[in-house]
């Protein structure tokens, strides 16, 4: 007997039929005596038809209005969710995140989850009820509706599994859990058991698109056993590396001895952008990466190179998306700057070794470079961390790459 | 410059464009200096897909689901038109039912309203923003979402009205205002200019479905100046009577001399039902209203027979789909208190003659009852109230009977 938050996609929840799979899944949990919150979010395509609906009226449609106009898809899902428990004599209840009181600050399109009032959801559960909650959304002090962002289901799920100091919080996804790197890239990939999260967190913002960053961070931050885990999959109610278990997203204490390397994540949305020729002073930094932040451009990786002859080269990474706007900007700043050129590159990918383990030893990164090397892969940039060690190259080497530092590091073994 | 109350219907905001046009309309207003709050329904469709989508999981769902459900139509509409609003360069803030507090009961898909919080909306009005409210919706004192039943967007209108004291409430449908009778059975029916509350009472409750019969109520016992208008002209800023004013519903007392009949409003949609040789005993009415009554059917017209031999007969009226039901629950209802016989008739339909001018002027009913005699028209059942005159007729008589009664009564003349 536990007390469970469960969270469900889109995809999830994305017809009536997947809705009822839901509630008999739900069902077998309640049977085997375990208290259930649920999270939803929107029918797979809702989302996108409110969307067209909001451009159709405006292409830059008020961001209070749009949050109102959002918040609407998850909560047709709840009230679906929770009819369909109630017909089988599952007794639940739904709540909007205004209901449930999920306080988030003032930020519309990608609010902050400030606090989480329980009282309600603990009169629920003490009366046996299912508690079924909007993800996705919450409400700033005014009452005013906001949403979390795309994807910010996952989070409403953590943040809700905090506040209860739930034994579990469960994410239920198309796949069975978290792969040594994308199978359809490398067949071999195999599904960890387990996975720190701090690993999870540059597996997350690397671009393994099974869980929301922020949701990741907030895990870790209130110490949340999260698992990623099939809604296909039967529930299994044993413990061990079931398939059906999925992956456990863990804290490095738990482990006495980590794999060095745990994943390979790669992203192929990336775009880089160089400033030559900048004159060499201090603040020059953020007089370059100021403009390019206040646009709304969000920057992965920055180098700036050694400077020589009193100017310095700089160069990041943005989203492929964003990158002719960021260019643009950086074209006025090096006017602003007296910079020499401002040159880009849009075709290429970024490669990731993750592992904790790789803290402790040494020559992690000269093995990966010397396997890149030998394929007669040109690495663009290098940039590393306590735990991953990226590399950019060229758009055309990253499934070459990819396979190659997997079997090279030896992931497809147990 | 005015404060005014705006309520547009499904059709009114069923697309995207017609969403411009109220806009645009609002935008008129503003222009013209009048404050406005607008009172919006789901687009239309969009509450049959929910409702669909309710009834592929549950035939019967749950109560306070379905409200959770419902609600998000009208929460799409505040949100678009909002957006439109702002879009134009007029400031609008849209809030659910939840948000401006529209207090009702916890009866849930047909809530009563209880109060409203003006505070917020007050505060709206002086900085010079448009209000958009989603109607049909309120929030009980538990904080659940409650809708008020289908139409219910037009007493959310008045409901406002009144806690504003605004100067009128407009109610947006796509015909042009009130008519003496339905111009589809009666080319010459004739649009009024003004019609009293308690005539508009009656037509409203007798099938003429320009207004919700609550609203019309709410607005007589709060003094609301309510106007019927059509979506689709152009807005008159002129007084007098003027198409596009529509049909004003004013107090008796405003005017000297009443017109002694105003319309004939009528109902297709009645089923009546028979009850004989019931034992003539204390309470035997309730004996057999009560129990139709539980089973969630309403009544309309009533009629016992007096008693002869120690038995009577006992006549009402249903709407048409809740007869079989009905005749159910009365065929217990006879054995139990050993009557003789049910006998019911599901093809009959109810003509009424309403004004207020007759509560003054004999003869009215009479003039009525010989009219249709010279017609060869059957009068099934009558039943009178101080303005208005119903006869239950086979329906194959509407027509003939409604143009009859229009002509003789001289309505088509102003």
């Amino acid at each position: 007997m536990a007390l469970i938050v469960q969270k469900f996609g889109g995809t999830s929840v994305g017809t009536v039929e997947r809705i009822e799979n839901v509630a008999d899944r739900i069902g077998l949990f309640r049977k085997h005596g375990d208290d259930i919150v649920v999270v939803v979010s929107a029918m797979s395509g809702e989302t996108n038809r409110l969307v067209k609906l909001a451009h159709s009226i405006d292409e830059k449609p008020e961001a209070r209005e749009y949050d109102v106009l959002l918040s609407t898809g998850e909560q047709v899902t709840i009230a679906l969710l929770s009819m369909a428990l109630n017909k089988r004599g599952i007794k639940a209840r739904s709540y909007t995140g205004t209901q449930v009181h999920i306080l988030t600050d003032s930020t519309h399109n990608k609010a902050r989850i400030l606090s989480i009032e329980e009282k309600k959801m603990r009169t629920d559960l003490n009366e046996g009820r299912v508690i079924v909650v909007a993800g996705f959304q919450g409400v700033d002090e005014f009452g005013n509706i906001t949403t979390l962002g795309r994807g910010g289901s996952d989070t409403t799920a953590v943040a809700l599994a905090a506040a209860l100091k739930a034994d579990e919080c469960q994410i239920y996804t198309d796949v069975d859990g978290v792969y040594t790197t994308d199978p359809r890239v490398v067949p071999e990939a195999r599904r960890l058991d387990k996975i720190t999260f701090e690993e999870m967190l540059e597996m997350a913002s690397l671009g393994s698109k099974v869980l929301q960053i922020r949701a990741v961070e907030f895990a870790g931050k209130y110490n949340v056993p999260l698992r990623v885990l099939s809604s296909f999959d039967e529930p299994s109610f044993d413990d061990g590396d079931d398939a059906a278990n999925g992956t456990l997203i863990t804290y490095e204490e738990d482990e006495m001895e980590q794999a060095l390397i745990s994943g390979i994540a790669f992203n192929r949305d990336e775009a880089k952008l160089t400033i030559l020729g900048v004159p060499d002073k201090p603040g020059v930094a953020y007089s370059i990466l100021g403009p390019v932040g206040d646009s709304n451009v969000e920057i992965d990786m920055i180098i700036q190179n050694i400077s020589a002859d009193g100017t310095t080269d700089f160069t990041f990474t943005v989203h492929r998306n964003d990158f002719t706007q960021a260019k643009e900007v950086l074209r006025q700043v090096a006017d602003e700057l007296g910079a020499r050129e401002v040159v880009g590159d849009d075709k290429i990918v970024k490669i990731s070794l993750v592992g904790v383990g790789m803290r402790s030893h040494a020559g992690i990164a000269s093995k990966m470079f010397k396997t890149l090397a030998e394929e007669g892969i040109n690495i663009n940039m290098i940039s590393t961390s306590e735990i991953k060690i990226s590399v950019v190259v060229d758009e055309k080497y990253l499934e070459l790459g990819v396979r190659t530092l997997h079997s090279a590091f030896g992931l497809e073994q147990n």
